[in-house]
C-alpha cells in the first residue's frame, strides 16, 4: 500500500535507503531532497530517487512516507515544520542516532488521530566517511535496524497500516528490527556504538600527535591499527549531535572504560591482567 | 646461500614463515620444531615444514638460519640453550614483539667473531587467534618486518653473510623492512601496536560486563563495534610476556589515552570536541 516515498537528506543513508528499496522490489516512486545539489543530483543519478525537488516541506507533502534522513537537530526541525502540514495520510520517520529527543518530540507533534504517524527509527549502519556517492544498496543487510515507538501513541488506522507498511520495507531491506524503550535505546547505544567511536577519535588524535609526523611509521602497526583506528575519519558535523543529545550516557561510558583502562595499566605484571583478557575473550566468544 | 633453515616454534607465525617462503621461492630444507605435537603435524601436513624433530637443540643444530617463533620468555631461554652450541656458521633470528631485552640478550650471548649471529626481528603482523591452522603465505605481504641490529657488534664475514641473506628472504616474503634502534622500537610498539590491543582488551572486557548476557544486544553495534573488540580475542598467553617486558612505555601509553578520554569527555559539549574529531581525521588522511 506504500506507493510513495520520499528522502530528505540523500547523503550515505538516505541515498542508501533509496537503492535498498529498489533492490527489494519497491515499484513506487522516491523523491528525494537534499541541501546541497552536488548530492541530490548523486542520488538521482545513482537511481536512489526518481526526482529531486527544491522544497522539501512540499515533498513531503505529495508523499505517504517521508524518511528523515538528515542529522539529529535537523531531524527535530523538520519535525516541527511538518507536523502542522501532515496528517493522517503521512507517515514520517527517520534514521537519528539518539532516540530519546526525537521520541518525546513525536510524541508531542505526531501521532494523534488526526496527525501524521511518526515511527522513530535507527538502521545501526554507516561508514566513516558520508555522501551519497557511496550509497549502498546492501548497506542494510544483516544490520540491526532499531525503533522506539511508543505503544500508547493512539493513530489513525491507516496510520497504524503505514508503520506497519514500512517496517515491512525494513525487513526487505535486510535488516533486523529490534524494538527498544528510547531511554534503553539511548543508553544502548552510547555504549554499543558511541563509546566505540569516541575510543577511535581519542586514540587516533592521540596517535596524529605521537607518530602523525612520520608516515612509515603508521605503516608499522598493520591491520589491527588500521581496524582500531578507521572510525577515526568520521566527521564532527555528525557526531555532535549526538554528543548532544545523549551527554550524559556517553559520559557514562568513557569514564567507565577510563577507569577499565586505569585498571589494566595498574595490573600489566599481576595476574588481574590475565582476567581481564578472559573475560575479553568471552565478549568475543560466538 | 641459506639452504637450510630451522623453525622452532610451528604456530601461526612459525608456521606462516614457513609457507611464504615456499612461496617466494625458497629450495632448500625448512625443518620444525615446536612443543606440542599437533601444531608440529599441522605444520608438516601444510607443507611449511618438511620434516618435524623432538630435540630443538638438535634441529637447531643442523640448520644454517634458525628462526625463534616462540613467546618473548621461551625466545630468551632458546638464546641462551643455543649460544653455547652454535658456531659462526649459524645465524639465529626471532619474531618477538618486545626487542629490548632480547636486543640486550643477542649483544652478550652472540654476535662475536665465534659465535653464532643473532638478528633481532619482528613482523608486524599477525591475527587474534593463533596456530598453525591459521598458517597463511600471504600474512607478511605488505606488513613491516622490524629489525633492531646493533652496528657496534663484531660478526664474522660468513655470519654478516647470513643476515644479509635473511634480510633478502624476509624481503621476497613481501616484508617491508624497517631497522630502529630497540628502544626506540619499544616505544613505538607500544603506541602503534601495544596501545590498541590493550585498548580493545579493556573495552571488550567492559563490555562482557555491559550487554554481553544478551547476544542480540551485541549485534546492534555491527561492524564498527566488531572491528573494535576483534582484538579482545587475543590470548593471554602471548600478551602476557609483552606486557612483562614493556611494561614502562605501555603504562605511558595507556595513561595518555585515559587522559585523552577524560579530556573528550569534559568536553562532549564545546568546540573542543571539533579539534578533537579534526586531529583524528589527519591521522586517517593518506
Amino acid at each position: 500500500m506504500i506507493e510513495r516515498i520520499a528522502i530528505l537528506g540523500t547523503g550515505l543513508l538516505g541515498t542508501s535507503v533509496g537503492l535498498a528499496l529498489r533492490a527489494a522490489g519497491f515499484r513506487g516512486t522516491i523523491s528525494g531532497w537534499n541541501r546541497g545539489s552536488e548530492g541530490a543530483q548523486a542520488a538521482l543519478s545513482m537511481g536512489a530517487v526518481d526526482s529531486i525537488g527544491t522544497d522539501a516541506l512540499q515533498v513531503a507533502r505529495e508523499a505517504q512516507v517521508v524518511l528523515l534522513a538528515v542529522p539529529i537537530y535537523a531531524t527535530l526541525d523538520y519535525m516541527e515544520r511538518l507536523a502542522p502540514l501532515l496528517g493522517s495520510e503521512h507517515l514520517v520517520t527517520d534514521v537519528g542516532s539518539t532516540k530519546g529527543q526525537i521520541t518525546a518530540a513525536a510524541g508531542r507533534l505526531f501521532n494523534t488521530p488526526e496527525r501524521a504517524a511518526f515511527l522513530p527509527g535507527h538502521p545501526m549502519a554507516g561508514k566513516e566517511r558520508g555522501g551519497a556517492a557511496l550509497g549502498d544498496a546492501d548497506l542494510f543487510r544483516g544490520a540491526v535496524w532499531l525503533f522506539t515507538d511508543d505503544s500508547s501513541w493512539q493513530r489513525s488506522p491507516h496510520s497504524a497500516e503505514l508503520v506497519k507498511g514500512w517496517r515491512e520495507w525494513v525487513a526487505a531491506m535486510g535488516s533486523k528490527i529490534l524494538d527498544l524503550e528510547p531511554v534503553r535505546h539511548d543508553e544502548l547505544v552510547a555504549w554499543v556504538s558511541h563509546l566505540p567511536q569516541f575510543v577511535a577519535t581519542a586514540l587516533s588524535a592521540l596517535l596524529e600527535e605521537e607518530v602523525g609526523a612520520a608516515p612509515e611509521l603508521k605503516d608499522v602497526g598493520g591491520r589491527a591499527l588500521r581496524e582500531m583506528t578507521r572510525l577515526g575519519a568520521s566527521p564532527y558535523s555528525m557526531w555532535r549531535d549526538i554528543a548532544y543529545t545523549n551527554t550524559e550516557a556517553i559520559e557514562t561510558a568513557l569514564a567507565a572504560l577510563e577507569q577499565r583502562i586505569a585498571h589494566l595499566r595498574e595490573n600489566l605484571r599481576t595476574p588481574e591482567l590475565r582476567d581481564e583478557f578472559e573475560q575479553a575473550n568471552r565478549f568475543r566468544r560466538e
